[in-house]
């Protein structure tokens, strides 16, 4: 959401450029550097009939497609906000590095096509998780597995889904960016914080509008400190861009 | 998915055509001609990971953008299987034209979000109803909403949706398709073919397999049909693709 992206893009200090992604892309590019790493911020951007942020998978499909195609980028970053677990200890306003991506609102009861649906994609595979930790460790944020559904309220049947995923935080976009990343052969991060806990007892839209801007602030500080480690850590860098010149791009 | 592609080719006459879509694209592209109208058939393409067919609005999307921009259509057509509402007089080999579009699993209770959840496409607006309408009853097939969803299923919750989409038939695409075509000013049409009956006694994933080759054959006689009628009727594509230089594309 525009929201989210706001705060970052002036703790960057990054400037919007017309004309990067194709005309028919809904998103928004602010461009600049930092701690020496070229950065597009892309927004998923307004649907023009409700007039309000394109959130959810098809819009992350469409302007990570563009953006892979035009920005031609090393590493994905699907940064946001999304629900925590309190069964998994998650607390409104943590940030979680998430290397692993899944979906709970696509139940597809026929074998192959049941795995399809969950769609897990793990950026580095184990050596991205080992690397992925070891830099939430260094920067006191968690890790965890990021599980998307295009719903803000959460079905029992979406949370058997949840839990058979192992996921700790819920989100509206990662495993789609994740997806249509893996075409192009480009690495995922999730960086995601938290704004409302989806098994907790307030219902999730409230929570939502509630924490948006506190989380949003928890985005603000982190994302630029991802950016400052990831600059640093070789190892880091090396567990999640190695997979590029990999057949699936998805292992 | 292919086994719905694959009689449709054949029956046309298309040919398997390399190198039309961005090599990003997972989807295969047969062109041809028919009645006069150059027809490219883009199938959505198999899953690297997984290898079973790319259903569901990921790939819709990915697809549907990419065909937009390589192929520059002036209408797409979104041909293939759903499932059919026994309330709604819907039966097993059942085809319905669809003008109008609309989700039933994005679930979003913050006003506007919710109307973007359902995310309503309507081709042509009310001339392109009637229009289809119109066609429908010339060529002998149904009309209808279709209502999509990343689930063969069909949850209690996702019936409430779809009801309040006053829906006909459900697949796993059209509306991802709609949405993403309206991004570049491309009308759709659906064209959909009845495998289940979502409010029958049997569940989805066995009646959609063991109905799926009837439901192809009725695509296969329905798809050359309905090309036909358009290239006939100047009052159909008129109303069809009008929307093209409109301002949203969508309405």
């Amino acid at each position: 959401m525009e929201a989210e992206a706001k705060l970052v893009v002036k703790r960057l200090g990054l400037r919007a450029v017309e004309g990067r992604l194709p005309p028919h892309a809904p998103g928004a590019v602010y461009s600049g550097e930092a701690h020496g790493l070229a950065v597009d911020l892309v927004t998923y951007g307004k649907c023009r009939t409700t007039g309000v942020d394109n959130v959810g998978t098809a819009g992350a499909v469409l302007v990570t497609a563009a953006a892979a195609q035009a920005l031609e980028p090393d590493l994905f970053i699907s940064a946001g906000t999304a629900g925590g677990f309190a069964r998994r200890g998650g607390a409104v306003g943590d940030v979680y590095l998430c290397a692993a991506f899944a979906n709970h609102d696509r139940r597809i009861a026929i074998p192959g096509f049941d795995k399809y649906g969950v769609g897990r994609v793990d950026t580095g595979g184990a050596a991205g998780v080992e690397a992925v930790g070891e830099a939430a460790r260094a920067l006191g944020l968690k890790q965890g597995v990021v599980t998307t559904g295009n719903s803000l309220d959460c079905l029992e049947r979406d949370m058997e889904m949840i839990e058979a995923n192992g996921a700790d935080v819920k989100d509206m976009e990662a495993a789609a960016v994740a997806w249509t990343a893996s075409w192009f052969g480009v690495p995922v991060l999730g960086v995601k914080a938290v704004t409302d806990i989806v098994d907790g007892d307030k219902p999730s839209h409230d929570e939502f509008l509630e924490n948006l801007g506190a989380a949003c602030k928890a985005l603000e500080v982190a994302v630029p400190r991802v950016l400052e480690h990831l600059a640093g850590s070789e190892s880091l860098r090396l567990a999640l861009l190695e997979p590029r010149g990999a057949e699936t791009g998805s292992s």
